[in-house]
C-alpha cells in the first residue's frame, strides 16, 4: 500500500522525511537506509559490546556493534562482520542471522537485521577510537537487560534472540 | 552535553527534525515526545496484542498496545493503562514498570517506557475499530519473537523483559 500523496519536507545525508496522506490521516514518516547489528560471542562465552556517545539522546549508550547499510551491494551479513571488525577489532568467524526488528514503525521505516557471530577471544584490529569496547559474560548481559543498564532496543532484541537460540533461562 | 549549534529543518505534529553540529560532525536528529507500551496478561496467561497498519513501514504490524506520551501531566503508567483500554477494551488491574528502551539512538531521541499489566479475561470496552486484538498464550508470543512473526522492537523488548520477570525459559 502506498499513500494517496506525499511531500518531502527534509532530505538529509542519513534520513529523509515526508508528510504522507493516508486514509487514516496525515503521517510524518522518516526514511532510513536500514542497519545491521551483531551479537558477537567469544570462546569463553563473553559478548562484545560497545559504548559510545549518541548525540540524539545526549548520552553514552551500551549497544551491540552495529552500522548503517550504506555500502552498495554489500550483503547484510558482510556488513555486520565489517562493522564488528571496524568498531571492536574482533573478526567474525561463524555468522548466523537471528532475525530483524522494526525500531519505530509509528514514524520510521528503519529495519535492523540482527546477527550472531563467533569471534576469537582476542581482537585483531584497533577498533574505533571513539568507541569503548565492553566485554561481559553473556549471562551478565542478560542481567543488564533486566536491570536497565542496557536499554538500546536492537541490543535488547539481539541478546534476547541469542538467549532464545541458546535455550537460556531468564533467572 | 548539547550541540555546538542546531537548526530546525522540520517541525511536524508528531516529530521535529534538527541538524546539529557536534564535535564528531553533523547529526540529523528526530525529536519525538516518547511513548509507553504495555504487556497485558490475562488470568489464563494470554498476552493481549494488537495488529494494525503502520503507514511508515507499509505493513500490518503485531505489537503490544502502545501510545505516544501526549497528555500533559499524565503519568506514564496511567498512559499505558489508558492506551490498553482504548486500543483493546481491556482494563489494567495491577500495572508494573518493566523498564524502558531507546528505539533508535543513532538518529532519534524516542524513549519508550514499558509496563506489564494484569487484565481480566474479558474486555470491558469496544477497543479501536482499526486495531485488531490478537490474544495468544505468553509462551506462544515468545515463540513468535523467535520465529519472526513479532518484529516490533518495543514488543520484542516488552515480552523479553516480561519473560525475565517470570523466570521463563527460552526453549
Amino acid at each position: 500500500m502506498e499513500p494517496r500523496s506525499s511531500r518531502e519536507v527534509f532530505a538529509g545525508r542519513l534520513i529523509r522525511v515526508t508528510v504522507e496522506t493516508w486514509p487514516a490521516g496525515e503521517r510524518e514518516v522518516v526514511s532510513h537506509p536500514g542497519a545491521v547489528g551483531v551479537v558477537a560471542l567469544t570462546d569463553p562465552g563473553d559478548v562484545v559490546l560497545v559504548r559510545q556517545f549518541r548525540e540524539a539522546v545526549r548520552a553514552h549508550v551500551l549497544e551491540i556493534p552495529a552500522g548503517i547499510l550504506d555500502v552498495d551491494g554489500e550483503l547484510p551479513a558482510d556488513a555486520a562482520a565489517r562493522e564488528l571488525f571496524e568498531e571492536t577489532g574482533h573478526r567474525a568467524r561463524l555468522i548466523e542471522r537471528l532475525g530483524e526488528v522494526l525500531t519505530s514503525p509509528g514514524f520510521a521505516d528503519e529495519r535492523i537485521e540482527l546477527f550472531m557471530a563467533e569471534t576469537p577471544d582476542d581482537a585483531d584490529g584497533p577498533g574505533e577510537p571513539e568507541v569503548e569496547v565492553v566485554r561481559m559474560p553473556f549471562a551478565e548481559a542478560l542481567e543488564a537487560v533486566r536491570d536497565g543498564r542496557i536499554v538500546d532496543a536492537k541490543t535488547v532484541a539481539g541478546l534476547s534472540l541469542t538467549a532464545a537460540r541458546r535455550g537460556a533461562r531468564w533467572a
